[in-house]
């Protein structure tokens, strides 16, 4: 009975799939009709976003679904194509392959096979923290640029002329150049599209529910807005033959499920496209996981970070097994799937199987679908990344964090999404040294008539020329201890009749290696300028480690149990009030 | 008059050469004067080390010396070649030329241009923070492994026979397989130099000082040793004409100084050389710096480390202009320096002098300088660096960091000093990650008839079903925000009967913007789940802070001055101890 429970944790589809009962399935099975509906559309523009073919999308919709759902912990997290992961996936494998061969496709899939092996690796190897390489300023600033990108690249398609490039630059540059050649009947589909798509989503629940209709009726057909527009200009283009008058369409999609087999790249590949896989895979993951914690909070379910990524590599080697492309949880989608009542991973199912009978029988009615009309739902959906709010709020809120925000958004628009996340990871990681390696530290004095220590720079308090106590709050580990060598010896340096320095370490919760060697350090150096290096108020677990080394035997003082009786000890003078009078050492 | 203060910032010299007494002239001539003596086979030695001619190694002890003097704050680090920078300048380096070649020699000095630039840019941007990025025992290790190296690289020199290799299995393969070519003569030179120098080393000085000679000279005649081993096996290779019997000596040394040039790199080798310059730069300056500050400390003098990227970044581009090598700060040097009695940097000009004079006047002497001698120098002065006794201290201390330092060994053993270093630093960051990710947190409860709240794990204390408190122990960013996020929806789906969650800042010193948004992302999920969020204690400049953000007007509880306040607020049977049978609520 012990193997079922830690089975669980692998495959959590054995946790909740013994107690699945008919009410569930109910409610599974609607979401997954929603779902569907909003999904077709989606994985067919985001594959063209991804510069693949539209059926690639679809496929990338069926086996990730099934195989999230095995392994998966989130119980309304709906993976898939999404509009970032596809910009990537273009940025990285147009640099190998040229758009519209095999090739492409083939480099594509690889993609996601390496994406799926990172994600499973950092699974195994529980290194999920390696998340917090990225701030929340830098996703944030290059999810809205990814935005830009990814709107500004199909506004090409919407007026019907060839523009390109990776950079924001190269967009407007292709798009400026290539205006003369606009086609209208594409500019006016595309612009109807965008129109109507926007209408959907901004009023026509509203509009729907004063008209009378049910509520839940009028989310459904709102969900359906794109199917709507893809429909209604597939008629049209059909009808009016608008192919003859330069209006691009999707054209032959092959029928039937794709073949199973899973590619192993070369090594030459794997080199290629490492780097970009595990990019690709940290904003995926980040993405996904903060979805799939928004909702799970909503019913106090809880997700395990861990076991999502393993799911998610399960779900990128899914996708590269079926022809697809790297996928992630999507965030629309996800929500939809919620709102629409799916209770277990088993509406994750039920949707693939509504994407493979679409794949299998909708598919010869594409061939009319103007590709504009997929442009306008890419950019009716990633308007929507696009928050300069929170560029606003983050400004307000903090000019360092503003200052990884705006580079991060900047280097994404002026040199592509890879410089602009690669930038990013290193800002974060430049911004935590930083700021690890700035503790707040405090000088201390004594509180006139208390036992109490407080800063002498916000506090009236009592000091003493020879005694100079430094709090430190922040446990101590080599990112600070340097900085803690230096602050010391300069207050040393600058305080000659200086005796006796006390550390209080009330707020240090731990003491690493390198932090042992400073205050070893600090301890010898203060030994040769005649000072006796104490401590105060070490907590137990960090004075039971301390006693592991040689330490405390080579301190020149005492490590006394409060700082008031380091101060009786020590300068006893501080304690009498009528001599309080050597306040503010001016140190 | 404001003016030379800000000056002799850049310009430490400003600070103390207008008061230079005559004492101090003495005292650093008496300096300059020992530190030359010991220089001269250290500078011949650690060139050999770096597969360089060996008058480039008196070349990088002239104008480096001399402008550190100019740019330094400390009063005794003494500049030159050292031993860990000449094996990272010779792998750096033979990956691009041939070793004997001027082509070897020219990108040495380039790499002395880039590392220049490189430290002199890390001044200018004040990132001397990023030196942060190695913890102590990942650089203790990466010393250790370097002096194992540098010590098995100079076997082959010591038995005459022709061994190289950038890793311990290359170099001992090679010294198997040549063994049967050993030149005895040269094994007996360098055998006998080895076994004299540790004697100087370990005894002379006590034997001196029993045999009635003063201190004094005991110590500058024990420092004097290299230059008697050199002396001597020279006069015994040209006496006994070694060199026909198979003894490698140094042969002709060019006579005369360099002449003055700075060499601009190609941007192809800026590309190859790039990382190489960076990492050893670092390397250099860590060891510098802390030599630096353990002997400014004995005087209560200071330094400042980012004046000290600058100096050394001018040290080496003195070097690169007069045909040097990368060169650092020295540990053995500037403790001789040290203790003959440097007062100011004017010593170290004084020994740039005296290099100069030897450079003249001494190499026609060096001709017959066995090669085995200088390897023996090499292998005494290295295996000073190789510190065991730290590897077992970090055992006993910290298997994390004990982890860390061991695989910074293993590559650096296996697989060479530069991926050992970029391991070591990869490895120093993976690790501040995953600590920032784990910040130390507490439920507590109240301590029965007090307002203290401690930890329920450690302390018999009073807590609510309906009440949780998370006491964070450290500053909330977006390291540890997720962190928070996950524990606090763990507890919340765990506790089917919570109401209300206080989050107890006392030791929260900042929030960043990630950790703000993860502060509204936990107040809007647990109002979705019917819970309401609080904060209590929180410190003056955070709530500033937080005035700024929506966040307080989101919240949907309140925020508390003391917890007590909150306890009595939202659970106030907890405060009344006849009902203090709720204890340990099983969290």
């Amino acid at each position: 009975m012990k193997l079922l429970p830690r089975l669980s944790r692998v495959l959590p589809i054995l946790g909740w799939a013994p107690l699945y009962s008919r009410d569930q399935l109910a409610s599974d099975l609607t979401a997954a009709v929603i779902v569907t509906i909003m999904l077709i559309p989606q994985s067919l523009a985001y594959a063209m976003l991804a510069g693949l073919p539209p059926q690639v999308g679809l496929y990338a919709s069926i086996l990730p679904l099934v195989f999230y759902a095995l392994f998966g912990t989130s119980r309304a997290l709906a993976v898939g194509p999404v509009a970032v992961i596809s910009l990537m996936t273009a940025a990285a494998v147009s640099r190998i392959a040229e758009p519209g061969t095999i090739g492409y496709v083939e480099t594509a899939t690889a993609l996601a096979v390496l994406s799926g092996v990172f994600l499973i690796g950092m699974s195994a190897l529980r290194l999920g923290f390696l998340a917090n390489f990225l701030s929340h300023p830098v996703i944030s600033g290059f999810i809205t640029a990814s935005g830009i990108l990814i709107a500004v690249s199909q506004l090409g398609t919407i007026f019907g002329i060839k523009a390109g490039g990776h950079t924001l630059v190269e967009q407007l540059d292709g798009l400026v150049s290539q205006m003369g050649e606009t086609n209208v009947p594409t500019l006016v589909i595309g612009a109807l599209s965008v129109a109507f798509l926007y209408f959907v989503r901004l009023r026509l629940k509203s509009v729907l529910i004063a008209l009378g209709m049910g509520k839940r009726l009028a989310d459904v057909i709102t969900k359906a807005g794109p199917v709507l527009a893809v429909t209604a200009t597939t008629i049209a283009a059909a009808g009016l033959a608008l192919e003859d008058k330069g209006v691009k369409i999707v054209g032959t999609v092959p029928v039937g499920l794709p073949g199973l087999q899973l590619p192993i790249p070369s090594l030459g590949l794997v080199a290629e496209l490492g780097l970009a896989a595990a990019l690709l895979s940290l904003i995926g993951f980040v993405e996904s996981v903060s979805v799939a914690q928004t909702l799970a909070a909503k019913r106090r379910q809880r997700i395990d970070p861990n076991q999502e990524l393993a799911a998610l590599g399960a779900a990128n080697i899914g996708s590269a097994m079926s022809g697809g492309y790297p996928v992630t949880g999507g965030f629309a989608r996800s929500v939809v799937n919620y709102d629409a009542g799916a209770e277990t991973p088993a509406a994750g199912a039920f949707t693939a199987v509504g994407i493979a009978v679409a794949t299998l029988f909708l598919t010869p009615y594409l061939y009319f679908l103007p590709k504009a009309t997929l442009a306008a739902t890419i950019i009716v959906a990633v308007l929507s990344l696009v928050d300069f709010g929170a560029i606003r709020r983050t400004w307000i809120y903090s000019k360092g964090d503003f200052a990884a925000m705006a580079a991060t958004i900047l280097i994404t628009l002026l040199s592509g999404v890879e410089n602009g996340v690669a930038a990013g990871v290193v800002l974060s990681v430049v911004i935590l040294l930083y700021r690890s390696s700035n503790p707040h530290t405090a000088i201390v004095g004594l509180v006139p008539g208390t036992e109490h220590f407080r800063n002498v720079n916000r506090h009236k308090v009592v000091t003493s020329p020879s005694l100079l106590t430094l709090r430190v709050d922040e446990s101590l580990y080599f990112a600070n201890a340097r900085f803690l060598e230096d602050r010391i010896y300069d207050l040393v340096a600058a305080n000659p009749a200086l005796r006796h320095v006390v550390l209080m370490c009330p707020a240090i919760n731990a003491i690493d290696a390198s932090a042992l060697e400073s205050l070893e350090a600090i301890n010898d150096r203060l030994k040769d300028s005649g000072v006796t290096f104490h401590l105060s108020e070490v907590k137990g677990p960090v004075m039971d480690r301390l006693k592991r080394s040689h330490f405390l035997g080579a301190l020149t003082g005492k490590v006394y149990l409060s700082q008031y009786q380091a101060v009786l000890d020590l300068a006893p003078r501080m304690t009498k009030e009528d001599e309080a009078l050597e306040e503010g050492a001016g140190i």
